[in-house]
């Protein structure tokens, strides 16, 4: 079994440790953040740690009414002119705690006094260091290249905060779900392998809409960098007004599907695409997880099924052509 | 001549209009921000407008030092959940001015007492309607689906409000210089098509960094749209830390350069990327613009290009197989 495979079988088990050690951890967090009232979260990542940061623009923004911007690293770095931070909470994601430009953007809000947390996985990184507050994944050390375990690890982080923020029973309830729901998910591995055929490149379309978007892109980074399948994500509100020009017959769409108010959206896409003879493939969310928290589980499918499909095309993905494993960009 | 070829060709004349109309109403909106003081900038668009609000992402962070996060319409239109608003700076932008959840978004500023703006080309129409600013693009109606010169209008009507906001000669004088940098990108229409036969498809990759990242995202959605080549953007500073193992022999990249200080960045990559057999293809723009203004001149040639693929594959730009010119998304 690849590295790759055996730390997204280890999700139920840091889930389930992230929201026993998480949950005070975030309510601390919650507390300092509730005393510094910040006007919004400006949020710095990278790569897998970026889909994280989509994602909770969604759930910052439809759950705690929050705006969230996520910051453009090279401000920081390249061209040295950051933006205004005073009375933003900035948020740094990086599951090395490594990446340097997630880091200036944390230490230069720290210059401007506002409140910083880093979100990460290496409780001794720099990251950690930098920030006034710190979350610290305890997913174990990633071996594999391909993030896993610290991506859905992060979501689930973002999550307890949200909660934290702004106190539910039901939602409460539903991440103390999470880790039978990605068991669930990892059971469905069997029909996950029957989209493979679809998905033997080069090309592929991943669609998903809302809390979703961010679990499209990470889809389609992991398949476009486990096996080089070259898929590209779109929101259906962007895809189905002008990308869709692009669908003929024999290449696929993925849908991400976790149900809740955007699900017949999908729908009506789908239908277009079936009759132009696109492949249809579809990520269903079967858990019972509300709708914010199906990105975590539909994140572990597509995982599953980035394996199978690099695996299927003949690829090792735990030895990606020619990725390092900490993102260092200056 | 394809009408979309034609309105690639008005964009000088559209430029210059813009610089002259323009102008004293970007110094009025200018006027009215500064007293509104708002703490940032919360901007509204899908499509090519959302790649022009990118663009106003970085191009305001480093000009003008301001936060700028891009809304996510679902939030107001399918969700209900609007983030707060207060004190932010709410901007549409929207070639037709109808599109619904562009409006969503400005309508829900207004009732929370946001400072909002329409950028639109069309002053008429509803979303200028619903704003309390208005900077019409003037650009002439534009027939062909894929949008090309209120892309450019677009990203100039934001270059001038930035101007009106922060003052510099230089900066004023580099938009002087704007219409004629364009038209000496058309007049190389030729070297352009040297590039044609690297993009024949099925897939290219695009990147860009900083100003220009905004120029690969909207060059590889032309491409897209246009001549159904499935074309990826990256931000080169994710693509060398992951989605660069994607690359192998005859998959094309297109380097978007508009030179500045993150040029030496591309310079880097682009030698790996030789060294693996793939295709490299710059676009490099050369009319002497400052890296802030090149998203405008690069879009052009970017126009051309993915006109020039299209009719080379034998598709014609005017009719895209399933896009309709005004975005409605609910």
């Amino acid at each position: 079994m690849s590295k790759f495979r055996a730390e997204i079988a280890e999700q139920p088990v840091v889930a389930a440790r992230l929201l026993e050690h998480g949950r005070p951890r975030a309510a601390s967090i919650a507390e300092r953040i509730r005393e510094a009232a910040p006007r919004g979260f400006a949020i710095a990542a990278r790569g897998s740690s970026d889909n994280a940061a989509l994602y909770a623009k969604y759930l910052f923004g439809i759950r705690n009414r929050a705006l969230v911007a996520l910051a453009a690293p090279s401000l920081f770095t390249h061209y040295g002119k950051p933006p205004r931070l005073e009375g933003e909470c900035v948020i740094g994601i990086s599951q090395s705690g490594e990446s340097p430009d997630v880091i200036a953007v944390v230490e230069e809000a720290r210059r401007q006094g506002s409140l910083t947390l880093a979100i990460t996985n290496e409780s001794g990184s720099r990251l950690a260091a930098t920030a006034e507050l710190v979350l610290p994944l305890e997913a174990g050390p990633e071996v594999s290249v391909p993030a896993s375990k610290t991506y859905t690890a992060s979501v689930l982080a973002l999550a307890l905060i949200s909660e934290a923020l702004d106190p539910d029973p039901g939602f409460r309830s539903a991440l103390d779900a999470v880790p039978h729901a990605i068991t669930r998910t990892l059971e469905r591995e069997g029909e996950l392998e029957s989209l493979v055929p679809g998905l033997m490149g080069p090309r592929a379309i991943v669609l998903g809409r809302g809390f979703n978007f961010s679990t499209a892109e990470e889809i389609a980074l992991k398949l476009s960098e486990t096996s080089y399948v070259l898929a590209r994500a779109w929101s259906v509100a962007d895809f189905e007004h002008g990308p869709i020009a692009i669908m003929e017959a024999g290449l696929p769409a993925l849908f991400v599907d976790g149900g809740g108010i955007v699900a017949a959206n999908l729908e009506s896409v789908k239908a277009q695409l079936v009759a132009k003879g696109c492949p249809v493939l579809h990520l269903l969310d079967v858990t019972g997880l509300p709708e914010e928290l199906t990105p975590i589980t539909l994140a572990v499918a597509g995982q599953l099924l980035a394996h199978h499909v690099a695996v299927a095309r003949g690829f090792d993905p735990d030895r990606p052509r020619t990725i390092h494993k900490v993102t260092r960009t200056w």
